[in-house]
């Protein structure tokens, strides 16, 4: 990137940090910054900062919370808090908020993974133990990445409330809606089988 | 996106007027700069500030700048003053310079278009007429985008500049190097047919 001015380089290197964001993209997107209008660019980085700045994490659930309290889902007293739904960070709780899910919400914020040195003291799985018996707890949705150190935490977590009066399920595995069978992976499709449901007429 | 914190979900919105940046990937990064370290976001944040405080316009080839005087490519005198490259934005000179053009720029700032109302005078034409009887250029490479405003300001040029003594050429059209003849356009390959190259041996 020779002769690129060092100010644009700079920012694309930043931008390039995040996620899915390419050296090339975000290039294009440094240029288009600088060809902003001021207001534009301001804007665009006080919400940076603000975002930052004003974004709590809830004591009840862990999620994200704009006060230093509750936050929205916690304090709605019309959600069934018989009904715990168990996710690894902050950001799923709203994916799960769009299913229509109308229960409560704890963050885990991490997974179990032993060859990352994390273990369940590390993440808010004793919070979690604490929360489902100190609300009587009637059903934990485990709602987990499907990967090994997601399937490892939700059998850590099955283990952990096992002498407590719960049930406990995870999300179903199998074929997502409005997929095509054939462009299916094989892992998917193998569990779509062994978890098929019974069709009842 | 109902209960996503209001300052996450302003930032989504900021993040989403960015070219090429839909609502879902401007929400899966406002939620990764919330989780982020402060000292990344400050760092991300001032970056973008920086980038269009310090950035200035070349008085030479009106491309970007660093300081208030000529830009890196226009202050260095090992580079070919005769042959000069127009292009349309400030950031098609750094995509220029990796094909290895060793001559001097002149941004024009966009392109001819009565739709737009933009005429001659309102991009940096008059600016280029004067430089190359100014620097006694002897060929000017017109490297715009190849669409029917591109073209026509070509031609406006070329009629410019019909009484100075100066060759005038366009980046050739055709097949790119390593695409495959069946996935290329029809418009690209009647082109590449038209400016068929003779093959000496």
């Amino acid at each position: 990137m020779d002769y690129i001015p060092e100010p644009i380089e700079k920012l694309a290197r930043e931008l390039n940090k995040l996620p899915g964001m390419g050296i090339k993209t975000a290039t294009r997107l440094a240029f288009h910054i600088v060809d902003m209008n001021s207001d534009g660019v301001n804007d665009l980085s006080s919400c940076i900062l603000d975002a930052k700045k004003d974004i709590r994490i809830c004591p009840l659930c862990h999620g994200y919370s704009v006060n230093t309290g509750e936050c929205g889902i916690c304090s709605d007293y019309s959600r069934d808090t018989k009904s715990l739904c168990v996710v690894q960070r902050p950001q799923d709780v709203f994916v799960l908020e769009r299913s229509g899910f109308r229960g409560i919400y704890h963050v885990l914020h991490g997974v179990i993974s032993p060859l990352d040195g994390i273990g369940p003291d590390d993440i808010k799985i004793p919070e979690l133990i604490k929360k489902v018996k100190d609300l009587n707890v009637e059903e934990i949705i485990v709602a987990l990445n499907p990967s090994v150190e997601g399937d490892a935490t939700t059998l850590f977590i099955a283990k952990s409330v096992h002498d407590i009066k719960v049930r406990i399920s995870r999300l179903a595995r199998g074929v997502p809606a409005g997929a095509s069978i054939d462009y299916v992976d094989d892992v998917t499709l193998s569990r779509a089988l062994e978890e098929r449901q019974e069709v009842s007429c």
